[in-house]
């Protein structure tokens, strides 16, 4: 173990109190470097998308969420049949694979042990693997066929904010990229930088939200389409970072038995940007309310419906509904920092949890 | 509105305090009943079920969880790709179907809006669409190009048990009913009801250990492989009656965050019979131990390993590993049964649940 002296750490900190807030803020930058990273055509893959019989997302925890994401972008742009599997799950069941099949293996470590196994054994069975990792000569980066990086810097938090934007830049990147109209899609994402620069300056208004809700136990998270795993996400961070038994839904599962749980106690932070599925969103937030539900929610600011409809609203600027992720998952890993920065707890180090799980 | 007279309630409780106790006590008969209709070959359907380019399966809550556990067998007998959706996702992501794709839309009461307009968005885009319900003539029966039925009879109370299990027998059923040794895998699904009726005996164990959490305010639920989905469904019947916040989780899953919440308030309900995983997931028990959780397990009668690290164990019987989410599933529901009761509250009508979802 090498001591560092607390000063060098405050400076890699950037007069930042955590690591976490930093990569959080950092955020513009490392989705810009990513974005630029594959807006050259210089990555492009020797084979067609499309014509894969399938695509398979493979990740763990964070890595997950954006292999959701990104599933939900390949259906949409390649119209290929797209599954997202929990590695630690894909490993032992019996799920055929073959060289009709691409797989994504997603890792910001590139060492995380179930996603590098499900992938080696992947590619034993002839499928096309692509790792998708923040860190060159990781395991998976030598193990797999080709790599797509991420270029987010190194992230010292243990909970992944800044490497889940540069996954999604990735794999929004790799869904549009063989289509004719790639440019145009670039473009929309090239944009995305500034947007969430401009979601960051909202930040103390996010905190003052966060700190109403410091003594919550539970918290639900919803949302439909792109933003159920973005609400994922979310939940994830709160759980991470602050020991509040937050759980992910999507929206319209809630009737289907989380609804039960629903009083004062619960909040329910509800991710409604102006989507194709905003007013089925908005009809779950309705049946919220009448079981008295507390609903906190993010949508596009300036839209007073669902503003009226919350007891707090953080706004985001109006975006493509493609791109929405990248803006509504900020605020919640801001709110998850500050509540859990608000009670003390060590944001970067949080109790039981490691970095890279290199164990199964 | 016809009131029924309370005696004419109390005959159709067949003596038992609630209708689901009385489900969950039928388990055994309603799925033998559903053995039943498969074993004989009357069902056959007219095209090979491997000739898919994928199988899709459509469900909302616990037939969701029915769907899930049916991918793996799935995935193993048929070795076809399977993507298993909640409804209300599939509905408006642009997912890619056509005639070479099979659609499984699951649903107790056939009537489930969001099942339903997924079922026929799929069927209008050239899908073949089976349906699996367990009313006859109901809307997605009539609205699908073949159904197979669960013979559970009429289910009464609104968190689904009995049509849980009967779900699992047709799904078993139908990825075995193709293979040449189809008849050996029939005559093992049809041991299962008298095991069923084992762990039913065992019932006032179970309540025993279940009166020691009846103060819990979160529980966490583990699972690997086909304990995934069951730990899953517990994890929702306990939602469902006892609004105690109880969350599934696949147990790969937990280091990549859920294990931060883990500490001495949050009992963790691990579902661990001896099969492939069952190291794997007594690993993720040590884990857990290690955080100084409380460890509630579900696993093979006569486990000692199991059972020294566990604070409570139920047994069932032992069980070939594909078959045994019918045993597994019977104490997480008990358990949630007797902790509601417990608590005084309406188990047979939850707070804000109905018991058929006919809106989005």
């Amino acid at each position: 173990v090498i001591s560092v002296p607390w000063d060098i750490i405050s400076a890699e900190k950037g007069g930042f109190k955590h690591f976490m807030l930093k990569e959080i803020f950092e955020q513009p930058r490392t989705v810009g470097d990513t974005i630029k990273g594959y807006i050259s055509r210089d990555y492009i893959l020797p084979f067609k998308l499309r014509e894969f019989r399938r695509i398979i997302l493979l990740a763990c925890g964070t890595s997950y969420h954006a292999g959701l994401v990104g599933s939900y972008w390949i259906s949409k742009y390649l119209q290929v049949p797209v599954e997202v599997m929990y590695a630690s799950e894909f490993r032992y069941a019996d799920i055929p694979v073959d060289d009709r099949d691409l797989v994504i293996a997603i890792s910001q470590s590139g060492e995380t042990a179930d996603t590098r196994y499900s992938a080696l054994s992947a590619k034993e069975r002839g499928a096309t693997v692509i790792s998708l990792v923040n860190v060159m000569g990781s395991a998976l980066d030598r193990e797999s066929d080709y790599t797509l990086y991420t270029h987010a810097g190194p992230e010292i938090g243990v909970a992944a904010t800044k490497t889940f934007t540069s996954q999604l830049a990735v794999l929004y990147s790799l869904s549009v990229s063989q289509l004719p109209n790639r440019d145009e899609y670039m473009e929309k994402l090239s944009a995305v930088p500034n947007m969430m620069e401009e979601v960051l300056g909202n930040a103390e208004n996010v905190k003052k939200v966060a700190l109403k809700y410091t003594n919550k136990k539970n918290m639900l998270y919803l949302g439909r389409y792109l933003s159920y795993p973005v609400a994922l996400e979310g939940a994830l961070k709160l759980k991470e970072i602050s020991y509040i038994h937050a759980e992910g839904y999507p929206a319209g599962e809630m009737k289907h038995g989380p609804i039960a749980l629903i009083d004062e106690n619960m909040p329910v932070v509800v991710v409604a940007p102006k989507d194709r599925v905003y007013e089925k969103t908005l009809s779950n937030i309705e049946e919220v309310l009448t079981r008295k539900g507390i609903v906190i929610s993010v949508g596009f600011a300036g839209d007073e419906r669902l503003k009226s409809m919350s007891k707090d609203f953080i706004g985001i600027p109006s975006v493509d509904e493609d791109l929405s992720p990248f803006l509504t998952v900020i605020p919640l890993q801001l709110f998850a920092y500050y509540i859990a920065d608000h009670l003390g707890l060590d944001v970067d180090q949080p109790r039981n949890l490691a970095k890279t799980v290199t164990v199964e």
